[in-house]
Formats: structure tokens, sequence, C-alpha cells
């Protein structure tokens, strides 16, 4: 039977007036940079309840992001607004129906909102318009910064708040989506407090995968595991994103675990495991992978493909620090998984001359890791001015930036036998000669290796917020039933008292 | 630790096949009784995978439900058609892009769906004009017909399909609708061994959570065990829909559960708990809720209103069978409880009049329950010509119709003590004197009672799917370990030999 030290944290709604005051700073001094006048309002929609298709079916609600990251609202339908100059904020509660009471719940007065969510004023969603020109209006008609933006990652655009009667305001579209999005970017330490309790509730679920993980199960099996234990233990309704549980040749699927691939292989004897997965606590989410063979002992063949992301990996943490370039840690991860497999006689040749043609990619198809936060993929990994390289393996990098104090950005590095990427390879008369197709005819059904782990960028380098087994030797005390943390066990030790 | 005797059964495609020669029949019958030519296709566009709001985080995918009944396709993106002349059935699949297999899995050939799903032809979807044009046009421009109506549930339309080119075709929307939704009203043997096993993973979860249940803990840790039992032993990866994990005041909420009302109230010795959950396989569900006390022992009020609801929800399955209208059976509930609580002197005077001023509902205000299959409120409930009632509580009836042999529907009575409703029958003079102020304000925090089971109506009667211990004896027996259900322990003592 699990058990557990999580205990979920109490969300003080301070982290989101944080957030708010943030941004209020950012907009005046941009708007003092400009020589605009400092007024207006950012407006925000926040999401609506789906139903799927045509159905009553309900999809349970998880808030948009950005108006997450601003209002910590949980509750769908809501607008929220901050007045730059003022700097007070607003929400808008839809006005439920009377029968609302009966079929979900309470119908809050405003003044629960207010207190919930420590905002200055709540209105209802109808009274927009009129609230915003009776307040608003001492400068003319009030101007609304809206959020219409392109995110980097999907390549979509942020709705811009929408209402009846918007036509009345000045809007501007191009301001506060970048702005807001850098916010984003630097975590306060609130923030950092729930990304660190996800790690922790994700960290302790992935163990207990790890020790269940039993040849005969099926991969959705260990899915449930993860989500059960963040879930009941750490109060994780959510996970970050789609757990990928794969094991065997789906260990080199990167996006495995969706409808079309969802985790139902069985396990056996002999195969590597490759757990994707992610508890959210809060709105803030994790993003941890753990590799290791389903029979508790790793064979010669996954100790060199283990050891080789592990050192990537290790290699780039101790590397990481402000100011540091977020492609040159990815070239350091791709150059140290080469040199381990150049030392296996996997591959052969000049390692400068493999960088050159980015033939890393050929085992390490995507970026080293993303930024993290509300999403898992949080925004502004490409700012305004920083372009998205062309190459190989570079174009999947998520964020080519220069590290900052604040950020929480993964560390992935994996390596994979992938069929659909060692066929060019091979076809190629020059890229082909690196590699040692013998020694990788061996490895042709091994999926792959993926390490990650969630870092903090301090003033000096940065902090693991996870905290799993990663060398060979833990990984298999853990799954053989040695307590995690060790540390632990130590202290327990060490406050028993001797018997007599 | 749990332990389960679910075996997760493979699923045949002659299911959907089955289907799709049931809505051919029903086509062609249509179309010789209008003297209509008995040409044509009936075009379905399967669900696409959503992302959450702008970002790239994909939810988890589920398929369209009348796509999922005619074809059975569980990835994203399809279309499908039949012929009805002909009767083949042709799926389109959408053209994946080469790194799809790097990031989400092999890029499987058309002909493997064609076997997987048992169809007659497969092309991809940026063919089907083409395909339309060039095999189904030898009487003219082909006949489209769609899928267009309103969902009597949630008051919106399904959307046609729709695709580039669609203009080349003649298209009708009026007649697939009412037709399809027809078929999927009477449930065949493969349809219901499915709901079935979904009852069968749903009423041992049901049990899980009844035997780990106890004072201080969080109502989201019972779903949490509701979940994973599904999951881990039953392969149901989604459920009908959010659990409602309603304890204390929170059970007289109908809808509990949701993103507003989270399953987050820490569970007290003397609460009820009502316990709304049900699993999904193969996108056919289940519907169940358990109600009882959080300490394993009923006290004297909740005896009350359990047995109350108990003894209308065995009543009404005592008088199901074909031919019985179902509007007579939510009348048949409503009368038994109000017996029951008058019995109590709860309320007073001739049940009669009460009925007649629809005070039933001030009790009950949901309907008895709907019809079930691959949507919890499967559609059907009013085909054309039959109105929704508009008198409190049969308002709320989301069928009014004859029970027909192969039906599936949920008998779910309930009991609850509403603020919100309890106030205005006060509030009302005539109303008012019906009820016993003193005594009902003994159950002012009681919260509800709803016991529901999922039922096939045969041609006799009816057959109860689900299997939870009901009995107030039973369920206080089951929540102190004894096993359920009672006769495997009993097998199990009688086929074991006695002890020497
Ligand atoms: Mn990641
Ligand atoms: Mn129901």
């Amino acid at each position: 039977m699990a058990t557990s030290s999580l205990a979920p944290p109490e969300v003080p709604m301070e982290l989101h007036t944080g957030n708010r005051d943030r941004l209020i700073t950012a907009l005046r001094a941009h708007l003092s940079a400009t020589a605009s006048p400092p007024r207006g309002l950012a407006l925000l929609q926040g999401g609506e309840e789906q139903t799927r298709h045509c159905t009553d079916h309900l999809e349970l609600f998880r808030q948009e992001s950005y108006f997450a990251y601003l209002f910590g609202v949980r509750e769908p339908g809501f607008y929220g607004a901050i007045d730059i100059a003022s700097g007070q904020s607003i929400l808008f509660a839809p006005r439920l129906p009377p029968d609302y009471a009966v079929w979900m719940g309470e119908i809050k007065p405003l003044s629960h909102f207010k207190d919930r969510y420590k905002v200055d004023l709540v209105f209802y969603v109808d009274e927009i318009v009129q609230v915003l020109q009776d307040r608003f209006s001492e400068h003319g008609k009030p101007l609304l910064f809206l959020l219409y933006g392109k995110s980097a990652d999907s390549g979509n655009y942020s709705k811009p708040a929408s209402f009846e009667g918007i036509e009345k305001f000045e809007t501007d579209l191009g301001t506060l989506h970048p702005i807001l999005t850098e916010c984003r970017v630097i975590k306060s330490e609130m923030e950092l407090a729930l990304i660190q309790y996800a790690n922790d509730v994700s960290s302790e679920a992935h163990i207990e995968v790890m020790r269940q993980a039993k040849p005969g199960m099926k991969e959705y099996q260990l899915e449930s595991i993860f989500l059960h234990h963040s879930y009941r233990h750490g109060a994780c309704r959510h996970c970050s994103y789609t757990c990928i549980c794969a094991t065997g040749e789906n260990s080199s699927i990167l996006h495995y675990g969706h409808t079309a691939a969802p985790n139902d292989r069985t396990l056996n004897d002999g195969d590597m495991a490759l757990m994707d997965m992610g508890a959210e606590y809060n709105f803030y989410g994790s993003d941890i992978t753990c590799s290791y063979p389903i029979n508790g002992k790793f064979n010669s063949n996954q100790t060199i493909v283990y050891n080789a992301v592990l050192k990537a990996h290790n290699a780039v943490i101790s590397h990481m620090q402000p100011g540091v370039k977020w492609i040159d840690m990815h070239k350091l991860a791709e150059q140290t998984i080469l040199e381990s497999l150049k030392k296996e006689k996997i591959i052969h040749g000049d390692i400068a001359d493999m960088m050159a043609r980015r033939l890393g990619a050929v085992f390490m198809p995507h970026g080293l890791g993303h930024l993290l936060g509300i999403d898992t993929h949080d925004p502004g990994g490409y700012p305004e001015g920083l372009e998205r390289p062309n190459e190989p393996g570079l174009s999947s990098l998520r964020t080519i930036r220069e590290l900052k104090e604040g950020m929480v950005i993964t560390v992935e590095p994996g390596c994979y036998f992938i069929d659909a990427l060692l066929r060019p390879a091979r076809d190629d008369p020059i890229s082909s000669k690196f590699f040692n197709w013998e020694e990788i005819e061996k490895y042709k059904s091994f999926g792959g290796v993926r390490i990650e782990s969630d870092l903090y960028v301090t003033g000096q380098g940065c902090k693991n917020l996870t905290n799993c087994p990663r060398e060979i030797w833990e990984i298999e005390a853990v799954m053989a039933g040695a307590p995690w943390p060790p540390h632990a066990a130590a202290t327990k030790a060490e406050n028993g008292l001797p018997k007599a």
C-alpha cells in the first residue's frame, strides 16, 4: 500500500495579486518608455465550460492560463480587468440562473469572489460596459488592452476578450500579450513554491509507479497508479499533460500516450520504460521523465544508453546559470550523448563534424527543454526578435533564450533509436559513414531513454525541483524496495533510539 | 489492497458493423416509405483533437458519439460514409505529416484501418470529393445525408460534416439525425455486453470506494479511488461524466463535482455520501449512484430517507416492462417517496393532492432516469412529436417515452432537502400546509439520497445491470468488510473442501 509524505498546501491569493502587480509595473514602464499616457485597462476573458460536441456532457473545466495567472479564478465564465493608473483589479462574474442552486451548487454572492480572489471590485459580466464607462472614463473613452498574440508552441493566437458593447471602447491588441508573457517567464517565490509542490507530488508518484511496475502489467496501469497517487495524496486533479507511459519500442515515440497510441501495450521482461508524467497543482505544473527497465535491472545496452543521457542531463545542470544560452545547453547535451555513443562504438568519426552536420538530432530530435509554469510549455520561449532556428534538432527547441534568474525550465535530454530518422541517415552517403550500423542494429527495438527534471535558475546556478532516483544503482535500489529519498530513511534511523 | 475480478474484454468490431446495418435498414425503410429513391450516402465527420485555448496542450480525445456508434474509430480527424444502396462503408483517414512518426507514433497504412474497423473501403480525407464522385455518381450527383439535429438534453445542434468541395454534392440535413438517433435507442446484444462490462467495473469500483471511505478523508480521494479502480483493473480511461462525490450538505447539489464545486470537502462522521460515478469502456458507459453514511452505520434520519428512496427505486424496477410510460414511472417514484415521508410525518395531507400540485418535485427535482449508452444522457428521449412537459419535476424528465425492449435506462430516484426549493414551498400558503416544517428542520443539513441503477428493458420486464449493495444491512456489511457480491464468497466456500 502506498504511503505518502505529501500535504497539499493552502494557496495564497497573494500569488495572483503579485502576478498582477508585476504586470502593472511592466505596463507602466512600457507606456512610459513609449511616451504613452499611463492609462487604460488590461482586460482578459476567462475560459468557458465546454460541452462535448452536441451533447450535454461537460468536460472538466480548467481555466485559461493567462487568466489563471492574473486572477487565480477556477470557475468558468469570468472576465477580469486591471486598471493601469490606479492598479485596481476588477472581476466580472457570470450571473447564474436561479436553478443553478439546485443543479450545480450555491450561487455565491459577489462578495465571495472579492474575498476569495482578493480583488478590489466585483461585478456581473452583464455590467461590464457600464462599469468600465462609469468608473474609468475620466480621460475619455477607456482604452482596453486585450490579449492577442501567437503561441510559439502551437502557432495559435489567443482570442482577445469580447463582449457585447466592446465597440464603445478603444482597444489595443498588440501591447498586452508580449508584456504579460514576459511576466510569466520569471517566477515569483510563491509560484516557485507551487511548482515545487507539483514536483514533490510527481516525484513521489513516479517512485510509486517504479515500485509497482512489473512484467505482465499494461502501460495504462502505470498511468493509473501515477494519477491516483497524485490525486489521492497530492490533491492534483489535473495533470500538466496526458501521461506518456511508453515501454519497449514505444519509448521512441516522443509524445506517446494520446488516444491513437493509448498506453495499451503489455510490459515485457527486458523492456525499458519511459514514463513522462507530471501533476498540476492550482494551475502550476511539473514535467518529469523517468526511464528504467521494467524488470528492475539494467542490462548492458540499457546501461549504455541510460548513462549517455544521464551524463548529458547532469552536464547541462552543472552548466546552467544566468546568462547561459539555452541553445548552447542543447548542443552540450547533444555533444555529451554523441561522445558516449562514440565511446561505445555506436558511432564513429569526428564529433565536431557530426555536430556541424546536426547528427545529434538523429538520436535526440526534440529540444533540450522548455519553460514550465501554468502551461507545460510555458509561453515566452521566443520573444519578439528571437527567431526559431531551422536546423535539425535546433528547430525543435521551444526556446533559445539566455537563462535568467527566476526561470523554470525543463532539462530533458533523450537518446532514441527511431526508424524514421535512422533510415534517412543511413540513406545519406555522407552521414551514413558516422554510424556503426551493425552496432545500431542491436538497438533496433530498444526504443529510447529520456531523463527530465525541472530546474529553477538561481542567481549563481540552478536548483533541481525534481527528486527522483537518477543513478542506475539508485533506481535499482528503489525498485527493489529501498526508501526514497534515502535521507528520509537515514533520518528515521538517526532519530530512532538503538534497540537495547 | 484492492483486488478485482475484472477482465477487460476484447471489443468485437461486429458491434459497429451491426450498428451500421441497423442504420442502413432504417434509412432504406424511410426512403421506401416516403417514395424516395433508395440512394445516397450517410456521411459523418468524426471529432477533432482540441488544444486548450491558444496553447499546444492537447486534451485527451474522445470520439464524437454518433461517429463512435457507427464506426468505432478511436482516432481523431476521420470521416465516415455509408452507401445506402450497396451498404458499403467507407472511412476517410487523415493524411498525417511525416514527422508524426517521430512525435506521435507509427503512421498506419490505410489497410490497417480497413482491418481494424472492418469497413469496406478506406481513403484519405483529402480524397473525399473524388471518391464520392468517382464511385457513387451512377445516378447523378451523389446525395449526402448529413447529421444535423438538436440534442434534447443540451439544446445544441450537431454540426453536419463539412469539407472543401461539399458544394459539389446534394445534401440533406433533415433525414439522418432522427433515424440514426432512433437506432441508438435500442441496444444490440453486443452493445449491451459493453454497458454490462462498464457496469461491472463501476459496481466494483463503487464498492472499493465504500470500503475505503472514512471520516477525515476528502471527497476527491473517493473520486481518485473510483477512477483508479476503473482504470487500473477495468481498463476504463474515461468516465461517462465527472464524478459526483458529494458528502454532507453537498449531496443535495445534483451535479456536484465540477470545477466550481470540486469534491473538496472533508468527510465528517455522521455525513451521508452520495457517490454518482460511472466508468466508460470502448465508448459505452455506465451511470451509478450509491448513497451511504461515511461512518458505515445508518442513523435513524438516514434510514428514513434512504429507505424512502430505495422503495421507489425497487417499485419502479418491479413495474418496468415494454409499453410502460416513463412519465408514469417517474410519478410512481414520486408517490412512493411522498408516502414514505408521510408515514414519517415529514409531510402530511392527501398524496394525490400533493401529486397534483407537483410537490414531489420539491424533494426530487430531477427526472427519474434517462437513456444510457455511448452518451450518459443518450439521445432519443424526445423523438419528433413528443413534447417535454412543463410542470415542476416532469419538466426535468429526459424522456417520457414508452419503454421498449432493448432500451437501457437509468432508474435514479432521489430525495433531497434543498433550501432553494423548500423556501418557495414554505412561502406559498397552499403548498406550505403539506409540509411538517418542524420535522423538516431536522433534515436541514442532511443533503440528500440518490440510488441509481442501469436497467435493460427485456421482453417481459427488465434486467438490472448494476450490482451494488442496496439494502441497508447489505451496505453496512460491505462497509464493514463483508464480501460483495455475497455469492462470490458463498461459491468459494462451497467449492472449498471443509477443513478436517
Ligand atoms: Mn517536457
Ligand atoms: Mn444518471
